[in-house]
Formats: C-alpha cells, structure tokens, sequence
C-alpha cells in the first residue's frame, strides 16, 4: 500500500512519497490488530468448549434419565421448541438463522451418539 | 417401576405395593429434573449463541484485514496452533477431543464461507 506524506521541511511543502517506511508501519499495525482478534477469538473458544462441556454433561443426564424412566429419546414437541428459540437468539446475536440451526443438528447428532453410546 | 413400601401402622410392620402413587411421584419427579436440565440447556444455547455472534465479529473483521493488507485467507501455522489448543481444552473440559476438532473445523468451514461472501 502506498501512502502519501505532506513533508514540510524548511518552510516548504513537498509531497514525498515514503512508501516503505509506512507500509512497515501499517504491516505492524495491521499485525498488530489481527493478534488482537485472534487473542479474543482463543478466549471465545474456550468459552465455546467449556459452555459445551456443561451442556453434554445435562445432555447426558437428561439421556440417563428417559432411559431410567423408559422415556421416548426423541421429543419432537421440545425440538420443534428449541429450534424456534435458536432462531429468535440467532437473530438478535446478529448470526445467520440458518446456521444456527446447523449448529444445534450438529450438537444434537452428538448428543445421540453419547445416548446410543449409552445404550450399548 | 415398581417400590416397595414399608408401612408400619397400628404397630404392625405391613409390606405394602403401592404402585400406581409411587410411580406418578416418582415420574412427577423425574418430569421436573428433565424440565430443571432444559432449563440449563437453553440458557447453555443462548451462550453459545451470542459467543459464537462475538467469535464472527472477530473473524470478519479478521477478514477484512486480510483483504486489505492481501494477506493469505488461510493461515496453516495459526490453525495448527488453534487445534493444539482446542484439544488442550477439550481434555480440560471433559469434552471428547475429536468433537471438538470437529467442531472447530464446521464452525471455520462458516468463517469460510463468510469470507468468499465478502470477497464476492
């Protein structure tokens, strides 16, 4: 990226054009501004993993549960529910409705697996 | 299921099957802890939502950076690191590494798809 610099030197008003010195410049900033997301984006995981790892452990129990009380593993009247209530919270996150119903099949499919792990 | 009771009225140790309250009790029971662990599992949602809305904010402006100062979309050294990482918290979180490998991997496969939007 090329950057234009007013130099004024000596009472005079010349346009150089310093191009690597501030291209370095804006490499370093730049550089720096992508740690930081990155650093933000390393802590939102970890939100991520933990806030998963407490839903599976409920997931698990409601699992133990049906099974102890001979319950349907499926209920579709809570499914249906629960995708209505993503697709509102998508929308005020600001995130794709639709993959956030992708993500809640793609946690359900693990959810079933620990169920028919359980079952076995 | 069946419980057995020991009822000791009029002195007398009687050993009673009361099936039908026992079982309502016992399913009423079971029907509010399920109800106590959805209530979880929705508030757990509507974290992982609105995280993975801030994730998307960081990674599109992580996005946009790289489209102004042309550097590389994909960056192997950093998804490498993210991977150790993430596998490093699974463990911590007692969370199944390879889910949440693959977890990363469906949720970059959207920063992805993010990304090419923006280019377009």
């Amino acid at each position: 990226m090329l950057t234009r610099c007013s130099n004024q030197k000596d009472g005079l008003l010349t346009d150089t054009t310093n191009t690597s010195q501030s291209d370095l410049d804006d490499a370093a900033r730049a550089a720096e501004i992508l740690m930081g997301h990155r650093e933000s984006i390393d802590r939102l995981d970890a939100i991520l993993v933990y806030t998963l790892g407490e839903r599976f452990k409920h997931t698990q129990a409601v699992g133990q549960l049906k099974a102890e009380h001979d319950l349907p593993p499926s209920d579709p009247t809570r499914e249906a529910k629960q995708i209505a209530r993503l697709e509102d919270l998508a929308k005020r996150a600001n995130l794709d409705p639709d993959f956030a119903k992708a993500f809640l099949n793609f946690i359900i499919q693990e959810v079933i697996r620990h169920h028919k792990k359980h079952q076995e």
